[in-house]
């Protein structure tokens, strides 16, 4: 995790000045709300690759109608615990809470249902979706397929995207527990942060151009699945569930047929897949004992012995820390970042947030 | 991987015989036949630490009352998508059948369907039931906790079990697609085996006493979640995943709360949980475009360029491999194993299945 200056302003303030940037691109209210309020999500809980720094990449693709900026968000109920959302190419962040909105209400009477998203478009972090169920009192395991930066196990070449698994549980007594992971062990912005640093790779996180493991962020041509050299083939398991609940059960594209989410093509609709299930826990067991259980799983987990110096963390901890510091003080937000919604701003006549802060931001 | 000599047997015969020393052991028809159907399918796709192996531990376990001789599974529809199934304390090799049986009826009907149970017992391979699923045409996802034997990420004490994740796709051309993962590196038995034979353990893979990683099999105090040092927190992430859904959501308790499977203490009910989700992949989409995606997608990922010497597999390749060679050569049983059922074999006087070949084994 590397360091540097940006500065710190309020986390609604950033969510109002995102979605006026949004709308500034031409894009709907209610596409523009969601967007803004999932980078702000994950910005706050410092799941900073996958937040506000994420804007120009949305503005580029609404801009260039690879994102449709008014998109007419489909639903339909494919059987008694389906839902199928089709996004309409429209910005996967307003598919995805609206999955999940009918998600929950087709749990609330079936005890559980499955959401097929299709015809979307990067979503962000997955993660702030199911948390979205979370905070409404719901259970969610969630996923997305993305294009190939990530190798098969044993191979040379990316095939995978870093399709992440994420699983939110409501907590009676603070913050859901959530867990958002990548199947890959590091996302590629580390190796292009890298780059800039000139700074090596963890091993085995990464492969050259022959498959060989490499921890020069410049011969890094993919990936590695979570598990790295021995145990790889799991990570890439992961990435195969992913990869075809978000493509073949949704009708899309599985991620090596996907267009890239970093090359200069944006005209080409990405026709990305998210999958959902939603559980209604009280379905399942009486809401009190439910309860109960979950807060004494966590106090026991989180009173676990440690190695010196460590402590042990359930899935979201170090979220909900950031959080707490990020609500105090302020989201930083790097100055690259800054400068570059400034010049959005500046061309879409939008007032920036109030800077409170200088700020040491990291970026990771 | 490491070999050493043994015999050969039909896995027919095999499997008519671990149902005759289950019978032998006072367990009803229906249980016996559960559980070597569960034990012959793992040994023949060459799990074999989830094989005929296991036949000694289940005897003793009926012998001392630990696991139900005629147990009465029962399963309620507790909401439209939701069924759960009380094991009762009976071999959780039935009532992991059964809940994949009674899921299928509601995903037919529903479109998906979740399968809780509780009340169970060790259900060997977690893969058998989804594979038992993909054979009827029905995608499945399934979990199991267990025993503590996995350090959370960070800690210094076993307090997960190796909570396996299990995800199986049918395909109309060959074999199901059949992912089966332990959410540790590796399993316990490759400790146990590495006493054995003194050769060292793979790194990160188990800490010693004090949350060190170690490589000495005898100084290991608890295995490592996959992602080792750097990113075990992702693996762990996973094993707290199957941990709730196979307790909280299930009524039973917590990895580490469970008694030990592999300790002295066989009379104390199990109280395991496991959890599975049923998927009817044509209520998702139209059935010959599924079929097609996943033949597309299977043939995509196995003509993926490899490292020199190695081939790109599929989740479930090798076993399949190893099925075809154990169909027409016999299934191997190494010769400890092999001891130890004939002498049951004597007790209950049962008949072993015939030697086809003397065999070399493999043990991992």
């Amino acid at each position: 995790m590397e360091e540097f200056n940006g500065v710190r302003c309020h986390g609604e303030a950033v969510e109002a000045f995102v979605k006026s940037l949004v709308v500034g691109a031409g894009a709907s209210e209610e596409s523009a709300a969601a967007v803004a309020r999932a980078l702000t999500d994950a910005s706050m809980r410092a799941v900073d690759t996958h937040g506000v720094r994420l804007t120009p990449h949305y503005l580029r693709g609404l801009k260039a109608g690879r994102i449709k900026t008014t998109p007419s968000v489909r639903i339909d109920r494919l059987a008694p615990g389906i839902v199928h959302v089709d996004a309409d190419d429209g910005l996967g962040h307003l598919a995805s809470y609206r999955g999940i909105e009918a998600g929950i209400a087709v749990a609330r009477e079936n005890g559980m249902a499955a959401v097929s998203i299709g015809n979307s478009t990067h979503h962000g972090a997955t993660g702030c979706y199911t948390l979205a169920a979370a905070r409404q009192g719901f259970a969610a395991l969630g996923m997305t397929n993305a294009d190939a930066i990530v190798a098969p196990h044993d191979g040379v070449k990316a095939f995978f995207g870093t399709n992440p698994i994420s699983f939110a549980v409501p907590v009676t007594e603070g913050q859901p527990l959530l867990l958002d992971m990548a199947t890959s062990s590091i996302p590629l912005n580390r190796v292009l942060l890298r780059r800039d640093t000139g700074a090596p790779l963890p091993p085995e996180v990464a492969i050259d151009g022959d498959g060989a493991m490499t921890t020069d962020p410049f011969a890094a041509a993919a990936l590695v699945p979570l598990g790295g050299a021995n145990y790889g083939y799991k990570g890439a398991g992961l990435a195969v569930m992913v990869d075809l609940l978000c493509s073949a059960f949704t009708g899309m594209l599985h991620g090596a047929q996907l267009p890239s989410f970093a090359g200069d093509n944006v005209t080409w609709p990405a026709r990305l897949g998210h999958f959902f299930i939603i559980f209604d826990t009280k379905a399942f067991q009486p809401q009190q004992a439910f309860a109960e259980r979950i807060v004494a799983f966590l106090a026991d987990l989180r009173a676990q012995p440690a190695r010196p110096g460590e402590r042990v963390m359930a899935p979201g901890d170090p979220e909900w820390e950031a959080l707490a510091d990020r609500t105090a003080n302020g989201m930083p937000i790097d100055a690259a970042t800054w400068d570059v919604l400034g010049a959005f701003a500046k061309a879409y006549g939008c007032v920036p947030p109030a800077v409170i802060a200088t700020a040491t931001a990291h970026r990771d």
